[in-house]
């Protein structure tokens, strides 16, 4: 059976998340129900590098799926995007994968981008995109704080209860935090998240940028262990998942 | 009566463009009717200075509203942001103009950007902000093309029948096509823009860009002041209003 390795753009905010639950519609299901047209009616399974929120959108998330019939990359693009409509989710890339590969076990970095709108007036063009903060927040406390959690750290303190990880270390590669125009924009880059890890970061980090808290402050909730001494989980509709590196090439067409 | 300059953002797909108009919601009533609110419900008259097409959006529109009751700008632009929810439309900037300012006569510049998404999947993250042509472009080709079209001509040929200026003479100030990552972007700078001017520029660099035209065609098309030898109007999801430029300062708040 051919195994197939997809790279994904879709706006998160019409969907429960990737994962298939009962309670609306996934972006799972949509992808595995155009794969199930694609092969007479079977249902695949499809593995997402990862498993994003519901609201949470996705330039760069990669899923493996694997189907009975055997298809140039390119035409299975074509024909999932053309069964995946209206739904805004589409296929960019598509690769036959070596079977060894697994979309989610293979990966040795992932990509997220956090964006806060920080202006007084709330988003028109960007609603849905953004995480609207009305008080000024001063982006180079909030980067030089991030680089205080940088590395490998039990990150308990910035992890969800519903956490299923078998551990809460995990190795963070890059904490950026950047002014651009109206927009503050955070980039973490790591091998594997913790459920809800970027979006408590960016909470947390949030409170540096009010002034509210000292640049040291995110370090010492990270030694504490301790989710009840964090900032809030910030909103889903900021996060966008960028890009999923693999150990082995996959030929992307 | 005080007369407000303000600087507006929006998302126009769920309008019937900036202009009132029976068929369906415009800019220009939600603008008004917040300004009525504010003014014991006497309705006041916006005048913009570009009036947007349906589904074309703005990151820098500039209106004028004049209004009975003197606010302090920022009070102006809370209050008005608070009246226009939920609608994709906000106050970004507002300033007391000059009484012998008007949003529409006093431009000496405008910008508007132009966006293809030119790759073969559909857009999901940005349906409705682009203009998806999957055939591969040549920018450099569509750049050159536009450097032709430069400086003060008769634009007859890139101008709407239903297009209402006294003369089709335009002086066009810039025309850059650009290449950035899988999007192909036209950037435009006028004083002023005849009716369907930049889009029909856009569907005409079109032909060039697929190669169908050679680079002087756009030139020729022009010269031939007809507009039946032009390209197609490209779809108003592309176009964004950038800015509007004034001779005399605004006291942006």
């Amino acid at each position: 059976m051919p195994l197939y390795a997809l790279t994904l753009e879709y706006d998160g905010t019409p969907f429960v998340g990737w994962q298939r639950q009962g309670s609306g519609l996934s972006i799972q299901q949509v992808l595995e129900e155009a794969g199930a047209a694609l092969d007479g009616g079977v249902m695949p399974l499809a593995i997402a590098a990862g498993r994003t929120d519901a609201g949470v959108h996705a330039e760069g998330q990669v899923a493996q799926l694997a189907l009975q019939r055997e298809m140039a990359p390119e035409r299975l693009r074509e024909a999932l995007n053309f069964h995946m409509k209206p739904h805004p989710l589409v296929v960019v890339r598509a690769a036959l994968a070596p079977a060894s590969w697994n979309a989610r076990f293979s990966a040795v970095q992932r990509g997220y981008r956090y964006r806060i709108l920080n202006r007084r007036a709330r988003p028109a063009l960007e609603a849905g995109r953004v995480w609207h903060v009305p008080a000024p927040l001063d982006a180079a406390a909030m980067h030089a704080a991030a680089q205080g959690l940088l590395g490998r750290h039990d990150f308990s303190a910035y992890r969800a209860a519903a956490c299923q990880a078998k551990t809460p270390v995990r190795t963070l590669g890059r904490l950026d935090v950047m002014r651009q125009g109206e927009e503050v924009l955070i980039l973490a880059e790591a091998r594997s998240f913790l459920h809800h890890q970027i979006r408590n970061l960016a909470g947390t980090l949030l409170e540096v940028g009010l002034g509210k808290r000292g640049v040291e402050w995110p370090r010492r909730v990270l030694e504490s262990q301790d989710r009840s001494k964090a900032g809030q989980t910030a909103p889903p509709e900021g996060l966008t998942f960028l890009f999923v590196r693999y150990g082995e090439e996959i030929g992307w067409l």
